[in-house]
């Protein structure tokens, strides 16, 4: 067995426990006494995840902005985090970008563990997060009728990657992702539905489609974009890390977001306008 | 800077809450509610702690118990972890001792992350428990005249390792370290002081003379170790996961375990008989 799809169909053999959630979402959640906990660990590998060329600045942002992205999607205010620290040569810029956001985002950093290595780096965060509101959200919720909103304006990572030669300002959206953890606070009450978008609008889409055993219809014309030339690459391209939700007709939205489609009755699919998109095709980014 | 002790000295200077213990502790100690999680995350990279023709099985194994001796040295019980995987060419077997590992300690698995590398392997765990007895046990709270305690025999991992090409059933002590959980939660109540032995008795003892700020007496005769002839490395090789622990003068071990010497007044140090060690000597693994 070498395969990722049949190792994590594997995993979730094994991770029988509710807080699990089937690993079928990108936190744990987990009731201690009369809090509910939301964890999650995401780890990066050098020429998977990051290039060797990267500043190791933007490495450390990326790594705790992925992961504060994952507490955003389930409305949790982040408590503290543990790192996972792989030796290079340049540790000095490393953790100058730990530094900005782990005080941008007043995060404690509160344990972890450094590692010699001799291959590629491997560098893994764990986050601690304290869910603001209950039933925590998760991607199976969704309900037909529901409106389906994003937040912000897909394929902006995509056009700064293909400009990280470039000026460093016009790169901010590929190297410095924000966690939306204000914006997922707010809407955490409201929401049927929520996850961040990591992989790409039409794969996330798709993977809340099947948690939630419902049809995901997107209107095309709706949908917020970087460059209307590149619409398809625009909606397949991940990193972008907005949010994307469900609210129940006639709910207002509580934050800025563009409502881009509806959920209706039927099998687990998805629809751009009234062509049905194949989840064998590629849909987006499948590298976690 | 390219110096693991540096890069730790400035990672201590961001961890500034006071659930970090600066960084001085394995574990996180966390106050939620009315609960208090003990958080611990080891990392294990293939070829500096395990050698590229090890079982994976016996890796995932170890993995699993690295961590949760250091949970068993804060008297904590598992709740579950979080695993951070790097694909390779035998999953199955690492699942395998994967699974005998969660089975054996009854331990969730909660979720975390699988990615590909290229490289050597490189696999984490997030290990979260639950205080069963507070204060939690600390490194740092030794009192002169309390006597040092040693569950086990020392050296047997050592011996273990050395005999790997083997019968499998002398190694068991290496590929297979038991976390004793029970013993830690028996002696938390007891203990001044508890950490478990990753990295050899003397460096290990030196660690918590430094953070108690005391002089730790070893009584040399005393030392359980494997193989009286190889004393000095017995006292040195690491990977024995037992629990090291002071008690009051008085105090009943409520566990099976070796009084090995006490701790006197003095500033921080460490003696084997009458000979005072000097910590710039090798003392043990600095591999953490």
């Amino acid at each position: 067995m070498t395969n990722e799809t049949e190792f994590i169909a594997s995993l979730r053999a094994l991770a029988t426990h509710p807080a699990a959630r089937d690993l079928e979402d990108d936190c744990t959640i987990l009731e201690i006494g009369d809090e509910t906990l939301v964890l999650t660990h995401d780890t990066m590998v050098e020429g998977t995840h990051f290039l060797p060329t990267q500043d190791p600045a933007d490495v450390a942002w990326k790594l705790v902005a992925t992961n504060l992205s994952d507490l955003a999607a389930k409305g949790a205010e982040p408590i503290g985090t543990l790192l996972s620290y792989t030796l290079s040569d340049d540790n000095e810029r490393f953790l100058e970008g730990l530094q900005d956001a782990l005080e941008t985002y007043s995060l404690p950093l509160l344990g972890g563990d450094t590692v010699s290595g001799k291959g590629q780096a491997t560098h893994g965060l764990t986050a601690i997060g304290r869910a603001t509101h209950t039933p925590v959200p998760s991607r199976s919720e969704a309900r037909a009728g529901d409106r389906i909103y994003v937040t912000g304006t897909l394929g902006r990572a995509m056009l700064a990657f293909e400009h990280l030669d470039g000026p460093l300002a016009n790169t901010e959206a590929y190297r410095r992702p924000i966690p939306l953890l204000a914006e997922g606070q707010a809407l955490a009450p409201h929401v049927t539905a929520m996850m961040d978008i990591s992989d790409g609008l039409l794969l996330d889409c798709w993977r809340m489609a099947k948690a939630s055993s419902l049809a995901f219809r997107l209107d095309r014309a709706a949908i917020p974009v970087a460059d209307q030339n590149r619409f398809a690459e625009c909606i397949r391209w991940g990193d972008d890390y907005q949010l994307l939700f469900t609210l129940p007709v006639g709910t207002a939205c509580p934050v800025q977001a563009t409502q881009i489609g509806h959920v209706a009755e039927g099998t687990a699919s998805l629809h751009l306008d009234d062509e049905k998109l194949n989840p064998e095709d590629r849909l987006g980014y499948r590298h976690r």
